[in-house]
């Protein structure tokens, strides 16, 4: 789960580290956690970023994605941020 | 992580059972599920869905997706699915 003592600077280090390993793009992580943000924000009041872990594990895959929320919007109804 | 022999119907009835505990709508996990589906698929060839799993712990709502994929794809060149 997220730690608050994450900053968004050592995210983008776990990010560029994770990037290297599973030879994806510059930009791979940043606009995927940019975007989890954003996506989940329209369901949950979000504490701090998403935090993004992807593993390579016989052959496949493995991406987790995790947040941390004060409440959970009602999307049904289409209630969004004020 | 998402097993092979969960089907749809069965991943809607454990997200019933979530619904049911967070005094979500209706309708919550069913589009979480869909939008969690749609966003992941442009960073990552899906190997069936999403699972999603909220658990609410000390007033706090923790999300977790899990996804795995067949590979990831570069999302910094723009590319889609074909």
């Amino acid at each position: 789960m997220m730690d608050k003592k994450k900053t968004k600077a050592f995210l983008r280090l776990e990010n560029t580290l994770s990037r290297d390993r599973l030879s994806v793009g510059d930009e791979f992580f940043e606009l995927l956690l940019k975007d989890a943000e954003k996506f989940l924000s329209e369901y949950a009041e979000l504490v701090g970023y998403p935090e993004i872990n992807v593993e390579k594990k016989s052959g496949k895959f493995e991406i987790t994605i995790t947040a941390s929320a004060t409440r959970l919007k009602n999307a049904y109804s289409g209630e969004k941020t004020l």
